[in-house]
């Protein structure tokens, strides 16, 4: 159970609306998911991370899949379990297979287990690695 | 200072020394970085964690620079400096461009903010994104 | 379903009932949360842990709302889902509105963005800011 | 050292110059911390970036104060140094006094602590505190 | 709902299937649990972990019981619910009585509260303890 | 640089003072290290925490050294350096061989990573493992 009521986009006030219609129309779908219904209940943060997502998540020097990989890799690493389903379906959604998903998968837990083994040990970075 | 004697190639016994020999065939270079003259304190461990990067970074169904965007990741999330380091140099060498970079860390920041947005408010995730 | 079992008002030994009596006259309710119930498997640690809420949430240079929003503010980045609960329940209590819940939330999202920024860049500190 | 080369004022091109002086301009300073010249590198970030807390962090239904401290709640969470630097920096110039700062600390320090606690033993949420 | 297709031992296939019966003999149990017929989706990683799970928990330097204890601590620090239930069974099973399993949960809580006072006062490091 | 100004032992007010005395009769020590000079800063904190360690970690139903090992596995998935260095300082002094070490940041890695495989795929929780 959210902690604030959820915003139907029947019930949306035109701030939040502009917003639902412009992330259907982005997104080429017909429906509002909750993450964005949740953030309704305060109009100004639905458009401003709205906006944010908009212009992060498009197409550039990455590919959109990639960055729903990058996404999911730092959900499962948060432990964020609506994050890992929504991102998860989007890449799926954007064609990640079956493949490339258990790859992800064993390179964000391997990278969980090194993180830690280079924290605990404190090992120094060598030089070879600073940027010049 | 890391927590253990760093051991170097001229003082390694043999079985981390064949270690040695394999991560730097493996990555054509000519020299050991930290990380794994710290495991070689504990040989088993050094040849175990070394299998386990061969095989999870190796190319596969992704290809090594997403993988190694997907180690940033991680690492930036979890504050790693020494995995940062390493692996943005790695990136780097693997034909990461700048924009690539920005776009990366664009990512993995937004994705801390809203991994806490959809944790914080306890979003319900939509049965859309559950898997079929 | 918790690790231990809950331990019952009715069913609790002197040593945690005389806690259960003083965390209700504390906070001028009639009920005991799970939080306690579970802790009261081990009353020694029901006691010590009680005894630090009570001196550390006690009203002092910060009011006891500003308190519960810092509460809040730790459990979010942590993903706590009981503690997101109970806090949140108690600072609108204490009459947290929800315009003050909802800017709470977007300060805690965009720290932690800024927080992986930061540590992911490796920016170095300003000596301005460094504590004279 | 920062993984991309600072931009400094003087060698700011238009777009991030512009940013830098607004961020001058609302915070009555004359100076540019490194968060902002790192970013300077990528300047679509940094305009979205300060954009983001410029609105974030002004005031509304919580005070500035306010706001600093929840960051800092989250920046010491996450073990940030920059940013529990920066801001304990910036809550000081807007008047948190010692005992301000070691009480936030305090409730800091016992989040984490309980977290773990209601994590760790698997605690159901009591059905009072959920949302009506 | 686990993210693909839990493989079950009647389905695996030869490569699943060994190391599903290698799992049991180490661990003399006739059943298999959920971590390893999700990983079994992917035979190579499930190899790859179980091996590694079986090296790392063997009895050694440390015994059985510490090491569950061990990996407890951490995946209360990382909240995570599997690994919680999964490794708190297990050491039940190797002897863990409540008195011990409050003692550690009262040393992980303890621990993530001293960690956050240390990172968050940005305490210098004793050269008492730095290793020689 | 510490955000507060450590308190030495012969600046130390009688309140701070009693309890460096404690800490140095109860450890068999003449010295105190820095994590208590900060603390002390605010006499009321240092006592509450010294108390909270005190009995956390005085031999129990676990012994001292097992506790410290404890206290590492979270340290080093918090990624604390003050708390890495200062608790394997204390098990080493407990008696912590090279190979325990060694032992326990192979635990402490592993787990890492199959708690983030276990959230990642949203693995459900047997119910052989749910207490009874």
């Amino acid at each position: 159970m959210p902690l604030v009521k959820m915003v139907e986009y029947r019930d949306a006030p035109p701030a939040a609306r502009s917003v639902f219609d412009d992330i259907m129309a982005t997104r080429k779908t017909d429906w509002i998911n909750n993450f964005w219904k949740v953030l309704a209940a305060d109009p100004p943060t639905l458009a401003r991370i709205w906006d944010n997502v908009k212009r992060v998540m498009a197409p550039g020097a990455l590919d959109p899949l990639t960055k729903e990989m990058l996404y999911i890799a730092v959900s499962v690493t948060n432990g964020c379990e609506y994050c890992i389903h929504s991102h998860t379906a989007s890449a799926r959604a954007k064609g990640m297979t079956d493949a490339q998903f258990a790859e992800l998968m064993a390179v964000v837990g391997l990278a969980n287990e090194t993180n830690r083994l280079a924290e605990g040990y404190r090992i120094p970075v060598d030089p070879q690695f600073l940027p010049k």
